[in-house]
């Protein structure tokens, strides 16, 4: 096969696009330094065990592993960056209050997460580790929409769910860990029937309720339906009114609630979030609370955060305005070095012609020319 | 072992470093778009023959390798992006004209190129295709030069070398290619009883030539002497002539010259450069011409570039200046949350006290403070 093919769901940014892609991360990261995120870069290796624990099977099983030539021991590339910020947050920092901490790099997938996802998503990220109150994630969320704002992207619905609805009718079972996958499958997919054959052993109100999650998604009146329909467990009660208040504090994009939603991993443990934009199939961000993630490094911490693919993003983002540049003559000229010297010192794209190319196309977006009239050299428009 | 113990050579970056790192970044890459270079972001995976074909095994050597569970086939990890950048030219962009491209991101290595090396560098580099003459290396070399400067990086001298005049001479013996190894690193480490019991069936002329290499490195006199001692090879005297036109454009940093340096990988085929900073152990940039490393993607072009790797140049560059902050209450109020939003909208960092957490030592560098006097929003300094 030619040297040049690349592996299936991997590509090449070539230049318009990795430029628009540059720009959207440089907004992003100024965007969650405003908000006082400090910026932290974890490694793409690390021994398995880190980027694994407690983070459940869908990871594990996108994570590309190979051996540590130097200790010998199984080392993994990141798939998610949020086990190692919550390491990070949990081991190194280990500040007693509030950490704000954002991050931008690739991860690696073994296989895509959509039919058409890259296995290179370039993901960034913000996280706040130490407050346990909603307040955490109402500014995790304000901030992942300004994210979306400053990217130019039209956001249309922000969807609100919980963890903690499932997790509180499935303790009342004894389902074993096979039959509880099995009905979240159920559960993303809507699936009632499957769900009733999955519960046929569980309590009546318990396989009720489970039947009634699968319609419960929609607009704010399905909170009062879910009041209504759900037994009254203190945790389904807590997350109810929790989503309520969030709903009830998001400004400038229409909120709708599926209460059967468990996707992404593993790590959530209360309300969590996804936003979709125009000109995107999947959600553009996934955020929400994930208490427990940093446990297995010695420190239970309460922590929120959202993530995004920088590389999804682009595609549903406004295209950004093209920089112009001069061309300019390629010469020893001390004047004319000077002059291209102050342009660039000044922002501006100069591009020398190099000798014997004068004829050529310019690949950059040259408006402008240097030119020297009287011995003086002065830009002149294209 | 504890989960939060990170490889060998394997490190997270935390947020004054990771600021930091970030604003080079930012400052290279936008040097580089100031001298007409387009980004572009190669992936960290590709199939393996793409990443090693016709690099050496140097580069083999240092290229993680892992199994593509989609295709069945061995793929490895960028352990340099040049020769990705070089399949762009060829196969994507292929252009008839002067490419230039630039591209920033991290590579990673199975051993550590030096022993307080990291394993996975952050490199960025600049690279010209399509024009053979010297115009071409001077401004890739006064572009590594600006980039270092734009770092703050106190620059020190410019080692000047090029792999020509080595292979002139061995070009003229009949060594196996292990004896041309074991020749090359003879001349690294300037072993010259080594090289002499290599090189005891080689020509005399050029044994001796070998000889005089080991002594010729230092200032442009070296140059003149290398005329005397080396043979009269059409190769060795335009390499000497190159590297006297080359010397004679560089400003502001002092130049040096060691024909016997043969170090970095395999792909290089003229004159080449190595930049040396105060505070930094080795080279912070190398670079020069290859143009033979497209020729596998079936397009020989001519080429020369630069890389380096902004994690050693952030330790050998000047401090940054820390970005104050404003502190700020939480509150539903609207006023607060409008005062908020435009000093965030300006550029301020606004970092919102959590309730509870008021009497904690702010991680974040404050130095003002958002207050209400007389049911006005007002920053006052702390």
């Amino acid at each position: 096969m030619s040297a040049w093919v690349l592996p299936d769901h991997i590509a090449d940014v070539l230049p318009s696009e990795a430029r628009h892609i540059e720009e959207i991360r440089r907004n992003l990261l100024d965007m969650a330094r405003c908000y006082g995120y400090e910026l932290v870069m974890p490694p793409l290796l690390e021994h398995l065990e880190s980027l694994l624990t407690g983070t459940g099977e869908a990871l594990d099983l996108q994570t590309f592993k190979l051996v540590d030539q130097i200790s010998g021991r199984m080392m993994g590339l990141r798939a998610d960056s949020t086990p190692q910020v919550a390491r990070i947050d949990a081991h190194l920092l280990n500040r007693a209050g509030v950490t704000r901490l954002c991050y931008c790099g690739p991860v690696l997938h073994t296989r895509p997460a959509a039919p058409h996802a890259t296995r290179e998503p370039l993901q960034l990220g913000a996280e706040i580790y130490g407050h346990a109150g909603l307040e955490a994630d109402l500014e995790i969320l304000e901030l992942a929409l300004d994210s979306l704002r400053a990217a130019k992207v039209d956001v249309l619905a922000v969807d609100l769910a919980d963890v903690r609805i499932v997790n509180a009718l499935l303790s009342q079972t004894t389902l074993s860990p096979q039959q509880t996958a099995d009905v979240h499958a159920a559960l993303a997919s809507k699936d009632a029937s499957a769900l009733g054959a999955l519960t046929t052993h569980a309590p009546a109100d318990i396989a009720a309720a489970l039947q009634h999650l699968t319609q419960l998604y929609g607009d704010a009146s399905i909170l009062e339906e879910a009041r209504r329909v759900l037994p009254a467990l203190p945790q389904i009660h807590e997350a109810l009114d929790q989503l309520q208040w969030l709903a009830g504090h998001i400004e400038g994009a229409s909120v709708s609630f599926d209460l059967a939603d468990l996707r992404g991993y593993a790590y959530y443990s209360g309300a969590r979030f996804a936003v979709y934009a125009a000109g995107a199939p999947d959600a553009l961000v996934r955020g929400g609370r994930y208490d427990a993630v940093g446990s297995v490094f010695g420190r239970k911490r309460p922590a929120v955060g959202f993530s995004l693919d920088i590389k999804a993003l682009v595609v549903a983002a406004g295209v950004p305005a093209l920089r112009a540049a001069i061309r300019a003559p390629w010469g020893e000229d001390r004047s004319l070095r000077d002059v291209i010297a102050q342009l660039r010192a000044a922002g501006e794209t100069v591009v020398c012609v190099l000798p014997g190319h004068e004829s050529e196309v310019d690949e950059f977006q040259c408006d402008r020319e240097l030119v020297q009239r009287d011995a003086v050299w002065c830009v002149t428009a294209l």
